[in-house]
């Protein structure tokens, strides 16, 4: 049961250099300099010549089935992990979900229920917690302790459905500081948006742009800087700010880290190549298919120039994806002729590596610090490392194979996301993903589908290892 | 001639993870997950069970046999890079000198003459510029391509011996900018320095501890901001900035990177351990031992404090030593009666893995970040990775076996330093080194000293793969 | 009806010169170089040789007869005016209120029926706005346009009594925008804190001190800039932030500032001399005399140093002193026990001006600022300029002489207050009040009341003329 | 000899309002609310209903007959003076120069001979220090002592004729700390300048536009850093940046007085109005008419838009002109075909207090504020208060009557500078000068000038009353 991928340049998060991966069954065996490698009777070979070997991409933000707006997300588990596969990632965190008046360890049970022999690549969860009290805070301690479940997202948008209020922030971040977790932030004044959302719609202004031009920076920058301070009283929480899109929450984000705090953020791709105008602001009801929150940015501040930078210096440290995909047809035209109805989300899940490595093409991010952003990182930050989000000895053979000498384009004909429309339709990237192993398992190679469903497993995660 | 490094837990700049090493020749073959190691026959094996497994440390600010202030550092490279092999280091970057009026080429020379044949671990050569003109703005480009030495140190301290001027720094700049190469910066207001030299020493305070209080705080900030404008018109040429001790210089190295900007900085253990008051004003003329430039901080502000959070934070990449040992007797004793007089430097070659795997001890680095600032990231930055500063196949096989359980104590009985004194006397530190390899050979083991002059070899470095 | 004030220096904003001062009637007639004062036949002489002659102080920030807690403010109209006027303020600001429940113009009305002929000095108000809602907004058009109240007090603290979610706050702040008002916000994060007082008081920490230790400076200054943010939001609202306390909320304002915003503060003279430990912290129920919100802050933070700072650089531009006097015995004394249920105040409306005299004495402040800040920027920010604020012909002949060489000993035993304690007691102040006008009036001289209930009178204001 | 400005309404720092303005000999006698005038027997009566009154303008920066690349400044004291005063300037303080080589003394007298007898309004000199030594140092406190010089400024840029270097820089601040005089500091680090310039001329760029683009921002903000940086080093020097042009520079300025330090700026209304691609980018050599040092800023960058923000925020204190005038033809023709030759400078000392009233009329800046960057500030900055700066008895009749219903047109055929050019030509400005009366005498009025040479006397200043 021996794999050995031969003749790649193997990336790290700090640099690139020829090595051979030796593969038994779930596990890396060993790592050669190719001089070095041995012969190995009966291994299946991968010719990985003038081609990236890195460790399969680990995807923290997906929304697989959730219902949000009275539908539900257009991926299940199982058309979800397939095309993360594709994508060349191999690990997801979903989000199980505590809603306003639900109990959390039903949140966990319902998802469970959903992934359960489902997915096609391993997964784990962190909870939302959508209603933060006395039962819900002693829930967290066992889901940290028993379920593998390390991390805890919070919304300061979405009243009545997700939002927790400055107390019940400040009371869950207390426990985090106690129990070792993360707590994760949607960071948005969704008080204050709500007040903007209904003079618009009063004014008559309907259309998809109004999403974004309701949702307007500063306050996006406002509760991320709240998100600090409550995080500051409980006494150093770490926070990682999820799906940043404008550039005065990541100049909040950057003067928190360089006074030492724990805080941390993530992008996604959407908001470092599509903008307000030019999708969100699409003619007539085309917009819909961009509405997500926090919302698309303007082009005419320098919102995608900054966010590039971010990753560059590590003021973002993850890209994710925040997939969560629905179709144009009857799921986003809930929304026509009222923007607040339409159900926010993006699908991408499979195309994060491609796009970021474009950047790589671009000079907007190095060879190592794509591998960083999108494995190694994500993988540190949420307990997974070094089981995930590196290629060493030991760790699951979790590895894609990267040809910088293809090209990607992306479309609704050619992807496998369950959407009947792309947010990157006609997109043409350089790079493609190969072959793609998951536990030592071909999933995708000559652009075929090889897994089954219920190959990936749940993953217990532990506590961050990416802390100062 | 195989060595396999067995049992132990191999640390990255990413985490840590049981694996074993084998060594042939001068390179690693291959890294093992632990329970698929080979049986290499003949093979040396070092047990490193309950330790941990290091790339070979880096250190690439050292001074061997620098002539300063009408004498030498008393390490030659011979006594020098023993130490540093001792304490865990196998490759360090020392500078070669052009003096004000002297050529750049036979300052390179003259540097290679001392070191050729006399270094027991590999080294490399940065070259200090005291004369910037048309004449050696060439020769910087010809270092580059054809000597491998890819980044230049400027001073802005100095006048008469190295000191550049704004112009003189600035072309520079613009010429590391063409070239490809970094500028290192001594970064401290040197005319405005000397002013208060002069005035403290015609008051009569002539001991050792108005070396620092002449050499404030504020004029190396200042002297950091100038360095990093001027880069930054130069077309942000990379920028590093040597020896940084002080909080506000560290605030706008922080700044810069903010912004995105390729500037980097190094501390030392001496910032990160020593004050101005402790050290420096010690009794009668011993503060004489710690007198070096930058200076040692006082301990009634934050320095250490925030040299630590930058050291977490990356606004701090590196740790090197700025090794420049010399003498109580007859060398610093120069400086009795006027501490202008006094040799500038501190030895350290042979303590920095020990002194900085005390901060993971006591909670203010993790293990990874260890060895990501005095391994990784110092190859990275000066272009000697992945041949340096990695464990990985192919790499140079520059292994540190760690132990975290013996301790270590600093002192002239003990040293290896051609020093008559130790700036750390008496230092209880937790961990030790255990065994030390460089490029395959066993330099270090059981306390005892296995290498011999001459194995070291001069590293030709390529251009930083550090950049943003 | 002519009253000459004759031979003393008369401070203003911008210095300090020689000059008469001649009031006819109620208002400045004139002002002379002093070899051109006419003789005025019949005319009341003031006697200022060697003294100071200033605009009668302004108070923008007094809460006579509120009902707070289950009790009053213990301080009447009458009785606060009186020890007002002693102080050397002719004009007050006081708070009418609608609290959450009520309507806004029964509160303007029920402040109204309190203070008409009772007071001594002019006074005006400001409307607390305890329940934004479609109603009240359009009350805040009509206080504007037909009552004179031109500024608006939100709360971010004390739910379910004066608190405004960001909703309320931003419609508040939309609607001043439009109708040109000033937003004046008591910014600490209330949903927070009442978490904490209930975890301090949960675990037995009922103490005075207690009051303090669960409103954290990083809470303030959270609301601070998420206010700054809405205000922002709302196009650029004048923003006033009320009793700033804390260092990081000061540097919140001067960041605003700094961008050109309109955003304002003033402290109080508790915050520039009393602390936590000393004052709040002193033994058994004692510190309760000090207990009010936003809390004295922290001696072992350098709170003090920078609000003087921030009255230095003007971004503190005010000093008021939220005069909410209440007796220890009976009043104070309904927190016995328990730390949240003592009345909110400290009563100093009588020993503003002297306070911040002991400023200027202490080399703080300069002569010219003294005056701005008590005087001529608190008329300007509140539309009460150049009626108030100012000595200028045509001006009201509100009018202070300032003796520099007297003292002042504050203590219950002298003070006009009604309050059976004082928090300054015992202070040994430089400087004292020697004669003060109210509209032409003399109110105060030689130490004794000369005035007489009702001659105060509403002031109408206008527009803030301070806006950049 | 009585003079009386009837009808207008007078503003100040602080506000405006009705008064009338009582003038007997050289000073203001009184000041009166209207109703309460005096009719006084045989005053000459100016009337000036719907008309603004504010004391005569303070022009804090100019160089009348300056020598500066081979030729002199072509306004002398006479023709500059008169313009000055047909402009509404009663004031001026311009620059007595230590060449590099000079002495002190013999700078002071050498001004002294050209403007005594020659002046048509009062005036005072700074002086430039172009050598620090013990010799010059010492005269520092002289001119303070003795001559009423009471600030000093050195250049950053032009070795060889102004240039100090740190140390002469970090000396004299230490002096003038001692003796309480203020530091003026050119901010350009013109060493590095000079490195562009011989290269920009290298390459063939010879034109006007290349003064500005060898000129860059950056090293006017370095410059503007370093000096505070000294300042700071010296002790918390007051210190006053001239002619700040730039947006980073300001930026500078800001972040120290956010810390409380007595750092101060000027703008100049070129930098307001005028840019680089437009003025200095002019076709051929037309630039070179505004070939001034610091240059104009390029329009892509928000240089005006923060320039007038710092106005109205008081990061930027004074407006003064820099008025150093050279005709077109033969002086900067000398500069033709080699920008570097070009005289430094622009005239505008008649056409401040118009163009900063436009920025009145245009919402850029209150009328208050209007009347304290130009006359109020200045005056205090040094230490010319109350004399001059501020309508009040006592102080000169330095007195300008404002039309802010007539419109001035600007241009060469109509103004009074002696130059064959105009900066601003065709400006069609809102207001205009109406009549203007130094120390009682009306110097202008009906558009005639009425004054004679010799008028203007030398103010011996005291020290600065603005510090914090």
């Amino acid at each position: 049961m021996y794999l050995l991928i031969k003749g790649g340049t193997v990336v790290s998060a700090s640099g690139a250099q020829p090595a051979d991966v030796l593969v038994e069954g779930e596990r890396i065996a060993g790592l050669f300099a190719p001089e070095h490698t041995p012969a190995v009777e009966g291994a299946q070979v991968i010719d990985a010549t003038a081609k990236y070997v890195i460790p399969g991409a680990v995807d923290v933000h997906t929304h697989m089935e959730l219902p949000f707006g009275g539908t539900f997300a257009s991926d299940t588990f199982e058309s979800g992990t397939r095309a993360a596969a594709f994508g060349g990632t191999t690990t997801i965190i979903d989000f199980a979900v505590q809603r306003t008046g639900e109990r959390v360890p039903d949140g966990l049970a319902a998802w469970h229920a959903k992934a359960d022999g489902n997915c096609h690549v391993d997964y784990g969860f962190h909870m939302i917690m959508g209603g933060v009290d006395d039962e819900s805070l002693k829930a967290m301690d066992s889901l940290v302790e028993s379920e593998g479940v390390t991390s805890f997202k919070l919304f300061m948008a979405y009243p009545g459905v997700f939002y927790s209020d400055d107390g019940q922030i400040l009371r869950a971040m207390q426990k985090a500081r106690e129990n070792g977790s993360v707590i994760m932030m949607h960071a948005e004044n969704g008080i204050a948006i709500d007040v903007l959302i209904g003079q618009a719609l009063s004014r008559g202004e309907t259309e998809p742009i109004h999403h974004g031009l309701t949702r307007p920076a500063e306050l996006e920058a406002e509760a991320t800087r709240r998100a600090i301070s409550l995080a500051e009283v409980a006494g150093d929480t770490p926070l990682y700010i999820v799906h940043l899109s404008a550039s005065q929450a990541l100049e909040a984000v950057a003067a928190a880290r360089d006074t030492g705090r724990n805080v941390f953020a993530e992008t996604c791709p959407q908001y470092l190549y599509l903008t307000l105008e030019d999708q969100l602001g699409a003619p007539g009801f085309e917009g819909a298919k961009w509405v997500c929150s926090t919302p698309l940015r303007s082009k005419a501040e320098p919102h995608r120039r900054d966010l590039w930078r971010g990753l560059r210096t590590n003021d973002l440290a993850v890209v994710s994806t925040d997939h969560c995909p629905f179709c144009f047809k009857e799921q986003k035209e809930l929304g026509l002729g009222d923007f607040s109805k339409i159900p926010n989300g993006i699908g991408g899940v499979e195309h994060r590596v491609d796009l970021l490595y474009q950047g790589v093409v671009d000079g907007k991010l190095s060879l190592a610090r794509w591998v960083e952003t999108i494995a190694t990182t994500p993988a540190r930050m949420f307990g997974l490392y070094p089981r995930k989000g590196v290629l060493a000895p030991g760790s699951d053979a979790d590895i894609v194979v990267y040809d910088p000498n293809a090209r990607t384009t992306i479309g609704v004909a050619t992807h496998h996301m369950n959407m009947d429309h792309s947010a990157y339709e006609g997109y043409q990237i350089a790079g493609k993903v190969d072959t793609v192993v998951s536990r030592g398992t071909v999933l995708v190679s000559g652009g075929e589908f090889h897994g089954r469903k219920g190959h990936g497993r749940y993953l217990r995660r532990g506590l961050s290892t990416y802390l100062l």
